[in-house]
């Protein structure tokens, strides 16, 4: 037998059609990690594609009690798990491991139990009765969904244990993972748990499958196959835009997380008023996990003064002390590279210094840039390419109006903020610039760095194109993110024994929401 | 002066930039209707997309009561204007004037009221709040919408008064209406009265913008377009497809409706139970509009038997004595002779008498058409090939698996039917068929034709590709057909007076329902 890693399709580790494998790396030691691993076949995809939609059909009868016990039973398992997944983890991303086994680990388990509750309380279902002419709608499972994932949080963002998956099998439908390149090793063992957890829940053989790696052709063709239901797709531009292609032309919806940089305006009188304090935490989040997070604040605009020079020097100062992290693989250090050259040719000016020694392994020097606010508004496009990593650029403006014309010059963002002074004197520039930057963003804060994402309700992780592929979603929070993996399903005067549960006249839980003629109650509907 | 209509851009009815026009045709005389239209050009386009973005900006200072009184007050206009609106769309459509003026207008202004009071409720926002971690979202306006539609309903569909143009506007939107080219008369004068009702409610001047037409590349240029926030298009699938891959590349959310075959199942026990009511029922719906309507069922299913041919039969004979109707354009007549002969190619067999006289003007002859299941299953995408217009096909099936199959082979619809019997005689095959045809479609009936569609909060209009291009959302229905032109905002510890007025603790009406901490409430945030 080989050492090349099985593929799990249809309930069964089976070995891959295929005869290419890969080999992870260890990017601080810049060694190769044990095992290799398959580049799937179309094969391998076509078979996962039809144990994928048996288990899509299969899952209609299964209840929501079910899903919830699966997915409560992963998230312990993988803490049983935790010292192991976390050095794994740690091995083949860089980050450091009391994290990614500590607070990554209770984020991962915490998103995966809120989505278990969601699944069976069913109010993701978002039930809308009109009783007068018998017209009832809820949110049904879209069917198999194809996950593509980053390995910037190995397990929040994991392609088994991740958002997409939690609320992908949350809403009902089976999941054909794919693993990041970077991260074999740690998906195989969360799909062992998940595996193990969905025979205990008796799940359907497919709902859990992984494969490690496909060719750019047979992942756009698996995206745009019939059996698929829909996509999610975290990770590179180029790579996330050919997959949207087939995608689309296939009708088949598909959500992508392309780039972003975050815009944070920093206001003459919160520098002033809050100081060392906000130079610290900005400067703490451009470098935290080496800047590696799709929140990450890379691009700060200020408006020129004393204030905002006083703060850039202590950025850079900052940014010249701390010893710089590693990336987490050469592919995120070459594509940072690239990147940080985009920005100086379109006329950013690096103010750190680039002779500090780099870091462990994969490493770049931290790299703070400068533009003025008329030159970004020259190269505008070029200019908000985000530099993923331990970078980040200043846009030095004249004035509230100029500041205004580089934000209604950019593309969509996942997340803005603006820091204003308490005392009021900001408040003018604020009425001015927060309304421009809030139609840019999905999500919008005051005073606030955006890395810290809780998963809630409310929280909304998206925003206009690229930050995502369609403004209306978001890929974080419980239930909203599994709306992405529904279809809206209508029934006009079906008859009531033929009703799914949820759209009869007895409420099924008693504690189910329910739109009811236009109110929301969790009571029966009164028998005619 | 010429007699070249002006297009309405920035409030102001003015010339056109371009010197190209077209006029319209009265599809029951085939003579031209009088006046001319322009083409627009590109530059009539970036006119109406830059004070569309004017106009997006200053929506977000008007409140909903005035969306709401814009919107009632359309809708009187509309009924003011009643005979003269029925008049000119007959004349444009050949549909009967009657049906316009009355049913067809009450649908409409139905509509628009209910989205005037959705504006008004604000429901449509869909306020998800967690109180803890302070986390907030909303819909919110997605900005400038540009409304391509068709002319089988030159009311209720109308890319002025249609259910796109109702709910883009009730949700904070300017609207670019782009007029069906067989309507551009009846376009025009609803958007005298719109243009009316926008300055009687102080709206602002690019709200309701309308161009006659446009050549393909400036269509794709259009909804492609930084400043437009979505698109919905419903009409030709080659138009559509190009459009939707225009929008797709560029990350701009586009609704499409292309077609459907709306499938409806005939079991033997409800033939038998219902006899020649049925009959009746499913004739007159095929022919009814000419057959002109998006949820027409033109693809019926039965299995083989003496029930089944004793209803093609009946069927047949009605096809055959039926005058047939006028189709709305050359066009249309084209498109069905051309979509017939897919069908025959394909396999399917003319069963009603093609020699019998055609209507008036631009019609032909009903036409019914029948194939086994084992041939649809040997050409199963050309077999669902929709014919526009009066004529359907029936799938006579060996038996209940092979209806199965045929229902397996099906792409996405609209809307989906089946009739058993209510002694339970088909129970067995309707447990087989239902959960297959469920996943199929956006509605769901029992016992019912599929073309009555109540404006409910229980509708669902869309379904799997190609009969929407998003499972996800509904282009009929208030208010869940406003989520279309809505982005997901979300404010995370934003300062409590920065907070929009619905996300604040006070219920702004004290009437407005959100769901705070995962209960739907009406009442206010208790203050920390």
């Amino acid at each position: 037998m080989s050492d090349v890693a099985p593929i799990l399709v249809a309930g069964q580790w089976r070995e891959s059609k295929s005869g290419d494998t890969f080999r992870a790396e260890n990017p601080v030691t810049q060694e190769p990690l044990p095992g290799a691993y398959p580049v799937s076949s179309w094969e391998d995809c076509d078979a996962a594609l039809t144990a994928a939609a048996e288990a899509a059909d299969q899952l209609l009868d299964v209840s929501p009690k079910r899903l919830q016990k699966f997915l409560l039973r992963l998230a312990d398992l993988m803490e049983e798990n935790r010292a192991a997944i976390g050095q794994l983890a740690h091995q083949e991303s860089g980050l450091p491991e009391k994290r990614l086994a500590g607070r990554e680990m209770e984020r991962t388990t915490d998103q995966i139990r809120q989505a278990a509750d969601a699944a069976a309380d069913r109010s993701w279902k978002q039930i809308s009765i009109e009783t007068k002419r018998d017209l009832r709608s809820l949110f049904a499972a879209i069917g198999p969904v194809a996950i593509f994932s980053p390995n910037n949080f190995p397990l929040s963002w994991n392609t088994i244990s991740g958002s997409d998956f939690a609320s992908a099998v949350a809403a009902g439908n089976p999941v054909i993972a794919i693993a990041n390149s970077a991260a074999p090793g740690t998906t195989k063992v969360l799909a062992e748990l998940a595996r193990q957890a969905a025979q205990e829940a008796d799940l359907p053989a497919g709902t859990v499958q992984l494969l490690y790696r496909l060719n750019h052709a047979d992942g756009e063709r698996l995206v745009a196959d019939a059996r698929i239901g829909a996509t999610a797709f975290t990770g590179s531009t180029a790579a996330g835009l050919a997959l949207k292609g087939a995608a689309d032309a296939a009708g088949k919806p598909i959500y992508v997380a392309l780039s972003s940089v975050n815009p944070i305006v920093f206001l003459p009188n919160a520098i002033r008023e809050q100081g060392e304090e906000l130079i610290n935490r900005y400067g703490n989040v451009c470098l935290k996990g080496t800047g590696q997070f799709c929140t990450q604040p890379g691009l700060a605009i200020v408006i020129d003064g004393e204030e905002s020079r006083g703060m850039i020097a202590a950025i850079k100062a900052k940014f010249d002390e701390s010893t710089p992290g590693t990336l987490g693989s050469k592919k995120t250090l070459d594509n940072l590279v690239a990147k940080l050259e985009t920005l100086k040719q379109a006329g950013a000016k690096v103010i750190s210094d680039e002779s500090k020694p780099k870091g462990e392994g994969y490493s770049h020097p931290n790299t703070l840039l400068q533009v003025s606010g008329a030159d970004f508004l020259q190269s505008a496009a070029a200019l908000q390419t985000e530099a993923f990593g331990n970078a980040a650029l200043f846009v030095v403006c004249q004035d509230v109006a100029e500041a205004k014309a580089v934000i209604d010059a950019l593309h969509g963002q996942l997340a803005g903020c603006i820091y204003s002074s308490t005392d009021g004197a900001d408040a003018e520039a604020y009425a001015v610039l927060a309304p421009r930057l809030r139609r840019k963003v999905g999500r919008f804060m005051d005073d606030k760095m955006p890395n810290g994402m809780p998963v809630s309700i409310g929280m909304g992780h998206g925003g206009p194109f690229p930050a995502s592929g369609h403004p209306g979603f978001t890929s974080v929070g419980i239930p909203n993110a599994m709306r992405r993996f529904a279809v809206l399903q209508s029934y006009d005067q079906a008859r009531h024994d033929h009703l799914p549960e949820e759209l009869r006249n007895k409420n099924p839980s008693g504690q189910l929401w329910r739109n009811i003629d236009g109110e929301w109650t969790t009571g029966d509907i009164a028998e005619g």
